[in-house]
């Protein structure tokens, strides 16, 4: 089996990317992980790396991008990394790679470079023509999927359907299966307070929760619920179930946050390939000065690693 | 100053309340923190003492109940656990005692004995005219109260209003005295994801929220917000602010109960005395094997007794 190939963008090169980069490279328990090649202006990233004393990675260049103003968003830090995603996908989509990372971008940065996109993920489901993503946010013990992530809390009720929490419980199943090398006990939680009380406290788990889980178990999927939410968090922190559904943004990132600080890791699940980022933003105002955590985006490479190793093994074992 | 009197309801004396009592009043560490009284039917208590072999605590007797089968929910248990809390509501408006906490009852046991109440709190807002109450559920590291608990997410969303939210925040920072001692720092949280991120992610913080924090801080509270919810709880948790002002019941009980299982006190505000519970159920199934954990029960009776310890001193004061 060869070694898993992964690409880290570079991010806003003002913000603190490229040395959490270079600080989770640096550490050989996550550089020898994976063949880690980073997308980014050579210019940019050579002064950070001589900056901070470390050595430079393996470079694959974004061209035309370079001085771009450390510790502010900028349209040019926006440009720059738009560039290094783009450049990134277009490789991904050829299989030149087996996993994406990418470092944080701005949103205010963004909007300044003229861009339509809040955020990457949303950069990516265009650039990859997909749509109906979801977010698995992993960190300490939880890895949770939501059905919706930035919608008002009405829009997010809205959006709990049949077929939205079905799909997000086959994404789940999915990349439990690519996270675990085996079939994951999916938990997928209630709306409602006490998940409903049979009907009482609402009815989105009569009408849809509950239908979609035996849904996904028609299919074959380990699947149980709809479970109170307030329960639910610590049997599956206690390891009782493998990965969480959680119907909305606060009810999946109250509990991770809670309990993985510094660490947590968001996937997206539903473009053609496996892309991981750390779970905070370009930090403009401690960038350079070497006090990020680096927490977040180490376990985001482990896990883009670790995910594309198993995937290489799935693949031989079926040669 | 005298000791504090704090009355004791048997809750279901088929479910694990009187057991729960028992063991907690021997316990010295609680025991001996007030006049802790038992309002219940004597028989039954003493049964439990003597199969416990714990020492009988001091009982103001609940009369025409007894004969309450173990182990179910019955009609008699509802009616046992119904006339003790008219008895300790009836002895704290006349000032009997400075502070109630009530041991669990069973929603079934209340319909099959006919009463109205879904539970203890709705029972004590009838028995004292109050309407409108919140509960702070407090457990680990945190404290959060909720503008609305059982209510489907829908129907939780419709009542964040200015004027639930003002008065949430100065019930939060009446307790926050009372518990603290001292003004207590309450952090109020936002409904949708991020806070609402300026209105993009939903109205409500402008709406409603962001102008009761505003009314509450008018009023000399100190009181900010509407901060995100994911980021805030850990915050609290390190103790950055006293008291969190939760929007829905799983806002606030998702990280209760992940920081502190087994130890969840619920406080009962805006009746006209304090009542504090565990924040569990009667626990049919185990009652009586001697398993049930009285870490919530003790953690209630010491909340009780701390309080009202604190509102005598405050009297002396002004005296």
């Amino acid at each position: 089996m060869r070694r898993p190939r992964v690409l880290v963008t570079s991010g806003d090169p003002g913000g603190v990317g490229p040395e959490l980069i270079l600080r989770s490279l640096a550490d050989p328990e996550v550089g020898g992980l994976a063949e880690f090649t980073v997308v980014a202006s050579p210019a940019d990233f050579r002064r950070d790396a001589e900056a901070l004393g470390l050595p430079m990675p393996n470079i694959l260049p974004v061209s035309g991008v370079s001085g771009v103003p450390a510790g502010r968003p900028s349209a040019e830090g926006a440009r720059a990394a738009v560039e290094a995603v783009r450049t990134a996908a277009g490789l991904m989509a050829e299989q030149g790679a087996d996993a994406l990372v990418t470092a944080p971008v701005s949103k205010q940065a963004l909007r300044l470079g003229g861009y339509p996109w809040p955020g990457q993920t949303e950069m990516l489901a265009d650039m990859c023509a997909a749509s109906d993503l979801r977010v698995l946010l992993m960190a300490g013990p939880l890895r949770v999927v939501h059905v919706t992530a930035h919608r008002s809390l009405r829009g997010a009720i809205d959006a709990v359907t049949r077929a939205s929490v079905l799909r997000t419980i086959q994404l789940t199943d999915g990349i439990g299966r690519r996270l675990l090398g085996r079939p994951p006990r999916v938990a997928v939680a209630g709306l409602n307070p006490h998940a409903g009380e049979h009907g009482i406290l609402g009815d989105e788990e009569e009408q849809a929760i509950g239908p979609a889980v035996a849904d996904a178990r028609a299919r074959g999927i380990d699947a149980s619920g709809p479970l109170s939410a307030d329960t639910l968090f610590p049997r599956a922190a206690a390891g009782e179930m493998d990965l969480v559904v959680a119907m909305y943004h606060d009810q999946g990132h109250i509990p991770v946050k809670l309990l993985g600080p510094d660490e947590g890791v968001a996937v997206t699940l539903g473009l053609p390939f496996l892309r991981m980022s750390p779970d905070h933003g370009a930090a403009f105002d401690i960038a350079g000065q070497g006090v990020a955590r680096s927490g977040s985006m180490k376990a985001a490479m482990r896990a883009a690693a670790g995910a594309a190793r198993r995937g290489l093994q799935e693949a031989d074992d079926v040669h």
